[in-house]
């Protein structure tokens, strides 16, 4: 049938350079009582933490932080919940990249709760969480993981036995996400490549993914058209340029937003494999695996005749997007396929996306890696010889 | 400075064919205790009712009803206010038009108080609404207003002191929308195609309003390329079309959901105007004046040069989109514009949208009307002469 989804609600947005400051006005509305829950060192290294701790003062707030480095673990989470389940917080904001963000926005969800994060995990624990929640500001300082607008907080536990897995509830998208640019200049090629990878990824994905609806399709294809002539001079040339970087956040949000809706397909299926089996940052593992990811859903789809071809078509969309093209009518599909995937590889390329092996990973890993990948909202199912063949060329 | 904009948060969406039941699932959810705010008759006479009140028996939920015929008044709100008061309600479902979903959100944001909703009415009242409410699920059986997914209702009061002004705060946004374009196939064309006008000029002076933003440009243009085929055959040949009415319950939400975010220009401006002093149908406000409006705004933003450009841009592009063209590269400016004027005054005219003069409006009104009018987000600023010539064109 015709016409047939349904879309979560999205948080209030405030979009545009200079704009952090609102959150002063915003937490009063909530009451008088604060956390904030930052990154490690950046936001206090750029002045930006002496401004938001002065502006507290002045409007006589409580205030209290806790810093996150790393991506979010249970233990860190459950810490955190312990200290401050008794001190009547009216509002808790996360200011950093998704890892604080998330660590956020699990701590709002956690507080109101008895026991340890582990036991609401998807896949880890049994019981389901109800949504209830502090309610939460995210003010993102990477443009990578769209978490600002996400209702999933992903937690990581590195091991045999780890996982990288979500907290998960529609009432988990923050209540405001706060997106400044200028919050993100400072941001070095280091962080900026994956992140940006990252967000791409998530537009590619949530585009071809068999969820995906008209809502969703408008919106990444509109984050696509802001991204593409930036995410590679964003990391160079253009690292201080504000309009640059808004349109990096921009794409980065709309990543998030429609992720929320329709789900991500194999490259974010390695993406939670990989990552809690190895210490490797989320964006590093998604712009690694994104071009080779994509060609092999490409050559599967062909394979398929017809069955395959509305999914090679929005593959084409996307590369007729990038190259400025916006009638999409008689397109010629197996050409635009070749114009996204030499894209997608050129980017690899200059962005210096490492390998896995840099992060200890070998081929002797493969099948553990392969048995913990779903395929997600893959556009087309995939074979284990397939996973290999991805895995083995970015090794 | 380029992308810096707010956007408000929307309701959680679920749309398609049958999907009505759904909220037997969602109440409990909130609890045991609702009220319907329903329409006159059409609901009952279709078996619709019925089903409701078996399937809350079946799962031994207190529901009451409450029925409102035309468009919510101030009595109307307060009187229901104060009937269920007391009744320590849990959610509230608003099903019919958009004067029942407005009525129904207006009822929600209400209880909580104990005055008047006059008071809270913009300029009309003195107070602001807090966005306190009883949780709120829209569910529209026409596709017109976009209702289910705004922040305000429009309370009207007809008569020389009659006004037609909004309660509005964010938090008015229902908490969920339920489209189910079954709802709408019995809906007749003399209440389909205004209401259809009325969707299309929400989702064209959403796309031309000075406020506008990626966000609300990628939804506007999704919902025109749903619409565009089916606003008159909906209305005729294709009124049992599920597909086709399902197109414009899809067009009239995306408009619901950017007029919220940027404001609509001159024709809701006189809608709101004359919708005070003259009893009225809404749509058949739009879609009387939209083709004649846009003539004005695309010949004054000619006559600006350079600074009119945009404006012009964009007005070309809704005439390009309508002709099924989607690359917008050199496209010429004056014959798209050509297009889109029209297409309005074909489908002015293939609806057979009323006249002023139906309503008992005449010249000697032309005065009172432009003095209670605002101009609201229209790109361009336009004269006295300019407002009397459009209304005039139409009486």
């Amino acid at each position: 049938m015709f016409l047939d989804f349904n879309f979560s609600s999205i948080p209030h947005i405030i979009f545009g350079a200079g704009r952090l400051g609102e959150i002063y006005e915003i937490i009063p509305k909530f009451g008088n009582n604060v956390l904030y829950v930052i990154g490690g060192s950046s936001l206090k290294k750029s002045g930006k933490w002496d401004e938001i701790r002065y502006e507290m003062q002045k409007r006589a707030i409580n205030f209290s932080e806790i810093s996150v480095e790393g991506e979010p673990t249970p233990a860190l989470v459950d810490e955190a919940v312990e200290k401050f389940r008794n001190k009547k917080l009216d509002i808790i904001v996360g200011i950093g990249g998704g890892s604080v963000i998330d660590a956020g926005k699990a701590i709002s969800a956690m507080i109101p709760k008895i026991d340890s994060i582990k036991n609401y995990l998807e896949g880890v624990g049994n019981k389901i969480h109800d949504g209830k929640k502090i309610p939460y500001i995210a003010v993102p300082t990477t443009s990578g993981t769209g978490s600002e607008a996400t209702k999933n907080a992903v937690i990581t536990e590195v091991g045999i036995e780890g996982f990288k897995k979500s907290l998960r509830h529609d009432n988990l998208i923050p209540n405001y996400a706060v997106i400044d640019p200028q919050l993100v200049i400072s941001c070095p090629k280091s962080v900026s490549a994956p992140c940006g990878m990252d967000a791409f990824t998530q537009l590619l994905e949530a585009y071809v993914s068999p969820k995906a609806n008209p809502i969703t399709d408008a919106l990444a294809k509109s984050g696509i058209k802001q991204m593409k002539d930036v995410i590679v001079p964003v990391c160079n040339e253009k690292a201080s340029n504000i309009t640059a970087r808004a349109a990096m956040a921009y794409g980065s949000l709309l990543s998030g937003i429609i992720l929320a809706n329709v789900g991500l397909g194999i490259v974010h299926g390695f993406a939670s494999s990989i990552g809690g089996l190895f210490n490797i940052p989320h964006g590093v593992v998604c712009g690694t695996l994104l071009a080779n990811s994509t060609k092999m859903n490409i050559k599967r789809l062909e394979q398929l005749g017809a069955e395959g071809e509305n999914g090679l078509l929005k593959y084409a969309i996307v590369g007729a997007l990038i190259t400025g093209k916006e009638s999409f009518e008689d397109i010629n599909v197996p050409h635009y396929c070749s114009v996204l995937l030499k894209t997608l590889e050129d980017w690899t390329k200059q962005l210096n996306i490492d390998r896995l092996s840099k992060y200890g990973i070998t081929t002797t890993d493969i099948d553990d890696i392969i048995e913990k990948t779903s395929l997600k909202n893959n556009p087309i199912h995939l074979k284990i010889e397939d996973l290999s063949e991805i895995l083995i060329s970015r090794i």
